[in-house]
């Protein structure tokens, strides 16, 4: 990303520094954070001021965009252990642990993200990947991971009945992890049928048109009088007041997806139901680990989860494409194809 | 209230239905919605069209005022377990419960109000003041029955690190439920040096003049890394977004005060700090008891939290002394005086 626009040119090699490793690029998912940058950087960074790694993006400097990768390694800096070989395939969490900072992979300009042919990686961050699993699938790891993060900060017990609301990427990693935690029924939402498709074959038992219906409606019709937790996974704006508006009284409401400008809510409602809102971001070191062994042992199939593959020349017309949800879930990047 | 202003005028004596019995409030304490509702009652009712109750209060008909009242019993309705004897003094839940309603003691057109002479209540809520317990005491079981069910909802663990931000009757009421639940160091904020004061009377270890220091910044400099509770006991417009900016990563922010209009808050500095939040109302029967135990056994002192004393005919000004925090916490109406 150059001037807010999408260009491809040639950098130096990154150089990899004490502890770190340089790394080919093998896939890389297009995430719709990627798209939002590009749309408005100046707005995502005023945005996340409060952030602690915020400075690490300047909009007028180059960005090379990517954090849903898989790669395999080419050298390796000073003082790094080496316990993995070159051209071993690795995930990674997107991030650079140097001293006094952690640098975002593919959302700062101190280090080049998943779309570059070469980058740099934390040695202790990289996670072999197991021989028998496509670099593609392997590169999933990262956005399904969030929903096994998200499943895990909502401490569901027995008897809550979940609403997956919008079946995005996020969603879907959402619906995943919570068919993996046993919890049923999973009632989902989604405009597109290609993403309610999905959830079915991801563990949804229940889908809603959200065109048709009112998701909290089915889910009543579903769940009667459990607990409800409804994992909001659009991040468009509005949302959350239209499920605090919705929502069962001490109804339990996971906000997963991104809303990258300020929104309003009515805090009467929120306090008269006693809802609950737990936000969320990320992973642990160990929920990501986990998630590539779920990938790998066939317990995620989230082959149809890749909708498409673009070379280098393609990624302008991929961003056009993923505004498209009937068409797509992820896109990926081989960014060693021109 | 008549026509949102406030009104002494003689109405029938309330007659009670199956169920229910008469009393004679003996004091009736003047809470800041009741304040908030003559000020704009439709706005109020516009706010919580969401509360299963609202259509119970329509600003256009008269409304009694009052739901945090000491009260004796005058009479018995039909089908009544008459346990208690007339000349009993009970407090109530403020509400009574009715063949397919609940409605709302005090902002209701339904039923009247504490700051009448007469009222009814619904005899199984009606629970017996013990004999060395002065009315006025008494009627404070309703303001800190609500600190009571905000710590309960909180589910504090032996690590975390209350902080109260404002000691109006709400923080009060959360400050002395935390010293009750053994919480330490218990921080409290407010502008005014009088409700400073009862802060610390009620078991806060450390205040802060919130004109001088910021309350979070206090809290750090006290709690260190422990886990931030926040009990948000303003309602004031924007203060949602003020501690979303200033908490720590993953604090639990317990939304206690009623902001009564839409907010607005900035998502993604929420997701970045994967916070939680709890909105809490009310109380539980037995936390409602639970409540008059502490007051009639000295373990809540309540006594300097009441602060005025009025007549049926100093309401009005009550209302407008309760605008100045550095001289009042609750002002006690006795609705027999004129």
């Amino acid at each position: 990303m150059r001037n807010s626009e999408l260009v491809i040119d040639r950098l130096p090699d990154p150089e990899p520094g004490p502890g770190e490793i340089l790394v080919r690029t093998l896939a890389c998912g297009i995430c719709s954070a990627d798209i939002d940058t590009v749309r408005d950087a100046q707005a995502w960074v005023d945005q996340v001021e409060d952030w602690g790694n915020a400075r690490a993006l300047d909009p007028a400097l180059d960005l090379v965009l990517g954090h849903e990768f898989c790669a395999e390694i080419v050298d390796y800096g000073p003082g790094t252990a080496r316990r993995l070989r070159t051209g071993t395939r690795v995930v990674s969490m997107p991030a650079i642990m140097r001293p006094g900072m952690i640098a975002p992979i593919g959302l700062s300009n101190q280090v080049t993200g998943g779309y570059g042919e070469l980058m740099v990686l934390s040695e202790p961050l990289a996670v072999e990947v197991p021989g028998g699993l496509g670099s593609e699938l392997a590169a999933m790891t990262e956005p399904m991971a969030s929903g096994v993060h998200a499943v895990a900060k909502a401490r569901l017990d027995e008897r809550d009945a979940p609403l997956v609301v919008g079946c995005g990427p996020a969603g879907l990693a959402v619906i995943a992890a919570l068919q993996q935690a046993g919890a049923e029924p999973i009632v989902a939402a989604d405009f597109s049928p290609l993403r309610r498709e999905l959830a079915e074959k991801l563990g949804a038992h229940v889908v809603v048109d959200a065109a048709l219906h009112a998701p909290l409606e089915v889910w009543k019709q579903t769940a009667g009088t459990r607990p409800a937790v409804i994992f909001e996974c659009t991040g468009v704006h509005g949302m959350f007041q239209k499920l605090i508006s919705a929502a069962p009284r001490e109804a339990r409401i996971v906000a997963v997806g991104i809303c990258p400008e300020d929104d309003t809510y009515r805090p009467i409602t929120a306090i008269a139901k006693e809802l609950n809102v737990q936000f969320v971001l990320g992973y642990t070191p160990a929920e990501f680990s986990e998630t590539l062994r779920r990938i790998a042992e066939g317990v995620y199939d989230v082959t149809p989860l890749i909708t498409g593959r673009v070379g280098m020349s393609g990624v302008s017309s991929a961003f056009v494409e993923l505004e498209k949800p009937d068409l797509h879930a992820k896109i990926m990047l081989d960014p060693s194809r021109s």
